[in-house]
Order: C-alpha cells, then sequence, then structure tokens
C-alpha cells in the first residue's frame, strides 16, 4: 500500500455534485489500496464571496481576521468532502490546517510554511481514514493565530504534505488536462505534454501558464516530489512534473528543442520617465515598489543621454498592481527626481521554454524571425538559461504565441486536443 | 474598570450593516471603561444554509463533520466584527471556541461545556482588545476535535465566560426587548418584566418562551451570573435574571401572584392507546423514547379499564420529532402490546408561572375558570411548585393566553409595549 496526497481546486468542488464526484474519484483511488491524503480548496467563489462581505463591512480589513474569516472556505469543503466519502462506504476525517499541523509564519495572507508535524493525520491514516486537510491554511508558529500562505498556497500544502508524509507522488486536479505547449484557448493545436522537468515547470509558471504555482513547483523541485497534474473532470493521463533524470526517454525534452510557449496577459509596464543618471537612483525606484510589497518581472535601463544625463527605467508589473505602484512612485517624485510616469496595460508577454535551448543555437533568432515575420514588434526582452521572454502589444499576443508555436513544430498533427473544465 | 460579556445573536448580525451597528453598541460599552468580551453567533441564516448544503452532499452527515461545517459561521461573524471594531479604533481579536479554551465533551451536536481555559482570552483582554468569541462550539476534551453545544448554546457560552472570567454580568442582547408578561405578538397589552428570578426564568424557557434558552438560565443559576436580556436593536432597558435576593424590592415578585404567561405551539401530543395495564409496559414505552433521544414533556396516564385490563398513555414532545417518535414505537408495537397509537400536532400549551403561587391559595382555579369562561377544554396538565400548564386546542392558545393574561391582572394600562426586532 503506497501513500499518495491529492489536490482539487476551488472548481473541482464547486457545489455539492462536484463534491459527490470528486468522492467518487477518491473512493477508486482508496479501492485501488493507497493510503489517500487529500487536500482541498474552497467551493466555487467562496473565497470571493468571503473577501466582498470583509470589504462590506471594512475599508481595510486586518489582515489577521481576514485570514479568521477567509479559511473558512476550506474547512466547508473538507468537512463536505468527508461527509460525502462516508456515504460512499470510505471512511474520512476532514483537519483544518491547524490541526493538521501545518505551522507557518506570522505574516498573514502570505505565510509560509515552517513545518508540518503530522500527528493527527498519521494517526488518521493509521485508522485507515482517507485525510482531508483544508488548504490555503496554517497556524502561526508564534502567535497560533489562524494564517493564510498566498497564492497557489493549496497546490504548496499538498506537496509539502507529500513531502513530510513520504507520499510516492502528489496529484494536482484542476480543471484542465495538464501542461500543454501552450494555452489551447490561444492555440487549438498545442500538444500536452506528458512529462516535463520541474525547471521547465518554474519557468513556464513564472511565464503566465496558470496551471501549476512557481512556489508549489519550487517546492516539489527541493523535495523531489513527483508531481501529476491532472484534469478532475476525466481521466485523462495529464502531465507528470519530475526531475530530469526520471523522464523516461521518449519524452526527454533535448529531442525537442523547445517545450512550450507560454503566455501571460496579466502584467503592466511602468516607464519611469527621465531618472538623473546617478547612484542609487535606479536602485530608490526599487525599493519603493518592494516596500509596496509589489514583485517586479522584467526591468530594461536605457543607455543614458549624455546631453541630458537622465535614463529612462521601464519595467513590468502585475496588473492589479499598477495603481498602487504608480501612486507609490508619484509618491517620491521629487525625491527620485525623475520627469514622469508612463502607465500601459495594453501589453502581452510570451516566452519560449525549453531545456533543449542549451544545446540548441539560434533559438532566439527564430523567435524573433517569427514575430518580425508576423510584424509584431519587441518592446522588452529577458532570457534565462532555458526561457527567452518578450513584451509585445496586446493585440498581438496571441498571434504572437501562435507563430511561436509554428516556428519550434509544436502543432499537433490533428491530434485533437482535449481541453475540459470550467476554465480558471 | 469592569468586565462585562456580551452575546449578539444571529438576528443582531444578520448582514454587514447589522454588524457595524453592533460594532457600535460594543465600542460604547469600551468607551464607558468596562472590559468587554462578546459571544457572537453565526449571521443570520447562515447556519441553516450550510445545514442545507450538507443535506445536498450527504442524506446524513456525520456529526463530528456537520460540527467541523457549522462552526464556520460564528468564526465568520467573529472575524468580521473584529473588523468593524478596528475600524472604529477600537482594539479587538476573534477567537475560536477552540482557541478560547472553550473544552467540552466529546457529544458532536449537543457536547457540554466541561471547562473553559481562557489562558488566550486573560492575554488578550490585559492587552486593551475587545475580545470576540465565536459561540455555539468549543473543542473536544479528547478527541481535540471541533464540536458545537447544541441549542442555545451561544447564550450558554456567554455566560460560562462571564463566571469564568469574573464579569459583572451578562448581556444578552436579541431581537426583543426583553422577557415579557406573555408574548406580545399574542398578548398586545403584555408588559416587559423589569427583573425576574432564575427559577421563574427556567419555567418559562421551559413552557415556551423562546428569548433565553432554559440550559443557560440553569447554568447562570448555579454560576450565579446575573444576565441582562436586552435589545441589540434599542437601548431600552430589557429584563434583569437574578437571584430572587438581588431583585429589588419593588420589582419582587411576591407582590404580584402571577410574573408571566408562557405558551408554546411547537408541541405535539402521542397518546399510546390500550397498553396492557403490567408492570414495565409503560416505563418500556418511555425507554424507546429515551433510545431515540426524543425529550418528553407532559404525560397522562389513565386509570386502567378494569375490564379490559388496558390504559391509554399520552404524552407532548417536540413536533419536529414527532415522526421519528411514531417510528418509534411501532417499532416495538408487539413487544409493548399496544392497540393503536393517535398523533395529534394540533396542539398548544399555556403556562401560568410566578413564585407568588406559593403563597397565593387558587391560583390553578382562577385559572381554569378562566379557560371555562372561554369555551376551552383542558387536555392534560402538568405543575410545578411556581407553574401550572395546560394543553388546549392549537385554535384556542391565543385565547387562553390572553384569558390567562388577564385573568392574573398582568395587562398593561396602556402603556405601550416596545417590540423590536425581525422575529426568531
Amino acid at each position: 500500500m503506497s501513500r499518495i496526497v491529492q489536490k482539487y481546486g476551488g472548481s473541482s468542488v464547486a457545489d455539492a455534485e462536484s463534491i459527490k464526484r470528486v468522492a467518487r474519484k477518491i473512493a477508486r483511488a482508496k479501492q485501488r489500496g493507497d493510503a489517500v491524503t487529500v487536500v482541498i480548496s474552497a467551493m466555487g467563489d467562496t473565497t470571493d464571496e468571503l473577501m466582498d462581505l470583509a470589504y462590506q463591512v471594512s475599508p481595510q480589513p486586518q489582515t489577521r481576521e481576514l485570514d479568521m474569516l477567509l479559511t473558512t472556505g476550506e474547512r466547508q469543503s473538507a468537512a463536505l468532502l468527508a461527509m460525502a466519502l462516508n456515504d460512499l462506504g470510505v471512511k474520512a476525517r476532514s483537519y483544518t490546517g491547524s490541526q493538521a499541523g501545518v505551522i507557518t509564519t506570522e505574516r498573514h495572507g502570505d505565510a509560509r510554511i515552517v513545518t508540518i508535524t503530522p500527528g493527527r493525520i498519521e494517526k488518521s491514516l493509521a485508522q485507515g481514514n482517507v485525510t482531508i486537510v483544508a488548504g490555503f491554511q496554517g497556524v502561526s508558529q508564534d502567535t497560533k493565530d489562524v494564517t493564510t500562505l498566498g497564492r497557489g498556497a493549496s497546490d504548496t500544502t499538498a506537496i509539502a504534505l507529500a513531502a513530510v508524509l513520504g507520499a510516492k507522488y502528489c496529484e494536482i486536479y484542476t480543471d484542465v488536462d495538464g501542461v500543454f505547449t501552450a494555452d489551447p484557448r490561444i492555440v487549438p493545436t498545442a500538444k500536452r505534454i506528458p512529462e516535463i522537468t520541474y525547471e521547465e515547470m518554474m519557468e513556464m509558471a513564472a511565464a503566465g501558464t496558470k496551471v501549476l504555482h512557481l512556489r508549489a513547483v519550487e517546492y516539489a523541485r527541493r523535495e523531489g516530489i513527483a508531481v501529476h497534474v491532472r484534469s478532475s473532470f476525466s481521466d485523462n493521463p495529464g502531465t507528470w512534473v519530475k526531475g530530469h533524470a526520471d523522464i523516461a526517454k521518449g519524452n526527454q525534452m533535448e529531442e525537442a528543442m523547445i517545450t512550450g510557449i507560454a503566455s501571460d496577459a496579466s502584467e503592466a509596464k511602468i516607464t519611469v520617465v527621465g531618472v538623473p543618471d546617478e547612484v542609487g537612483r535606479a536602485a530608490r525606484t526599487f525599493d519603493v515598489m518592494a516596500a509596496a510589497e509589489i514583485n517586479i518581472d522584467m526591468i530594461v535601463q536605457n543607455v543614458s543621454a549624455v546631453s541630458t544625463g537622465r535614463t529612462d527605467i521601464s519595467f513590468t508589473l502585475p496588473m492589479s498592481d499598477g495603481q498602487r505602484a504608480v501612486q507609490a512612485l508619484n509618491a517620491v517624485k521629487d525625491e527620485i527626481g525623475f520627469e514622469e510616469l508612463l502607465y500601459d496595460d495594453q501589453i502581452g508577454k510570451v516566452s519560449v521554454i525549453g531545456i533543449g535551448m542549451r544545446t540548441h543555437p539560434g533559438v532566439t533568432a527564430a523567435f524573433f524571425d517569427a514575430l518580425a515575420a508576423n510584424d509584431i514588434n519587441i518592446d522588452m526582452i529577458s532570457t534565462s538559461e532555458i526561457r527567452i521572454s518578450v513584451i509585445v502589444e496586446a493585440p498581438k499576443l496571441a498571434t504572437a504565441v501562435q507563430a511561436a508555436h509554428t516556428t519550434f513544430g509544436l502543432d499537433t498533427n490533428g491530434e485533437a486536443v482535449v481541453y475540459a473544465g470550467t476554465g480558471r
């Protein structure tokens, strides 16, 4: 009997019927003889609805109380799933993050898992229960207050549990059939990727592939946990995320130059115009962003114009943080001494990702040629060892992704792409 | 600075606006310099909605999981109230029953408070916080599972906390202006009772007065906690529940024969016809009810007819348990050997309550005369030292209550009755 951890996202447990469907899926795994631990998200839009309620009560809800409020969502779905399983004759018990021993830092709304003390989980598994843990939450090491783990947190909870329980693998059930060579909504000929390395998955996630959250992949890589991403709406094979050595020869990505094309329409660009080209001025700009807890993605600093002694700094950030960023920068306009701010959220990011790049020269050239051939201007560029990302005009995003997908030979030969689910 | 405990029911925190209103009420108490601990119920119909959800998922939800599900309601309102208070500049922190140290028995759905270990509450009060505790819930002493305390439980939580914290008194905020000489919806001339003894309040509660739950009054009496029942929708004086010695002379109830008339339309009557008049047959009937965890109220056993050697047993029980009771009894029909079961839920209970009865003879006669004068037949009778209850036909209930209210001189002299609130 081997241990496995399964995680089901909110869209997989959106209502009573979905919860029963998920229960049947879990019951089948249990019948295969596995010892199953399940991490569950809140039902459908519950978290958003609770957030709305909080803002009806308070213009700026305290983070401690917001965590107390939001964590009830996963507790509800966990309890309901346990009821549904028991009806199927499968013994099940639900646990809050705190009961499950998920110990975190104290930072409400974005806590990190410090350790997991799985005493009660181990006991529950020993009793033969399917053990259901409310995702996204834990308890603060020092204050013993309820905390939430921030975005992608239920995936991270599942992988952390898989590690501490010595699980054979971690299944992440979502509303898509796995990781594709491109977003099938943009590229209908995109192919499911049967196996992908942690490194490539991290680049895909960082570049906008929403299927699995970056932090969760990092955690899986560090702990060496094999992750199986698949749909809770089908029994299709999905995508395995593994260490390079564990990837089946036939699927090893050296054979292909490029693993996939990621796209992200959720970023905006800020250009700080006319920054005096003196030591520390640019740094100060990013201090301000850091203080506002805004994550910067790409950065370009133009060569300073000798005549003016001033330079422009452009960077991208999540569109949702755009207005806060502009306010924060304007607040220090005189201190930094820039001339003006330009804000543009009509941009899209296209990323070409593949370990194959290391050994194949000319990928950049081929990518840029494909964009040029489609009249697409490149606004910003950033690269890693196995990724090239460019910013283009938002209206050109889809064309750019399709062009790259074709150029690197990723289009299916008529193989139908299964894309179940409710969208994320 | 004196400590007080306040409890707000679900109808007092039905939506965001109500929560803010309650927050302002608490802020005023805090400004008077009191150290305030608040026990809060779930918002409006939240508990019913969660219950519906559970039954959508499972025909018979496990009680452990049901408790995990239902307790989220109070956690949500507690967190929201804390947010609202902090917005008013009043430091506040919310705690789950478990965090507040409410240790209970293991019986899910109807656990009893074993003890309260108020370490975190004391710490929070010492920090000057309004300390908000999710009502209706605790944690099981042995299993450490989340439990719920059953009906009237938030009142009990509040009174238990008042006792352990050494509070000056416990305020129960509800949607009515206090305890009245009769249900003002039935008797418009009913008067608010300014002060009432624990014993009378217990009889009123047992006899159907919903304002305060019997178990909570028992607890207050045992701990000697003064309870102030009042409306969260007004600043009206409400009703004090106290020990007899603490009742102001002017309000002492010896001066009046009768304190109030209680009515209850929620009971049904079962008559077991033709029970062999042998030792243990009747007892067996009530064993069956006990096994089904159904509370019996009034019992009448007719004199056995010598000719047949059989007798009839009638008893009243909550209407909501009626069908279960009938099924349970029919299952043992042959064993008990009765002839048939009669079920009647068209009944009402009228109770006359007052410590004055002890010293005033003739109360029973006056009561029955009033009923006779209104053509109301008495079906069953039960009495205690300070209460007389009768069962009448449901359609006659209101008339019976009004008649008793007038007979015992409880009608107001034109004084308007304030009856705010949303109904319970």
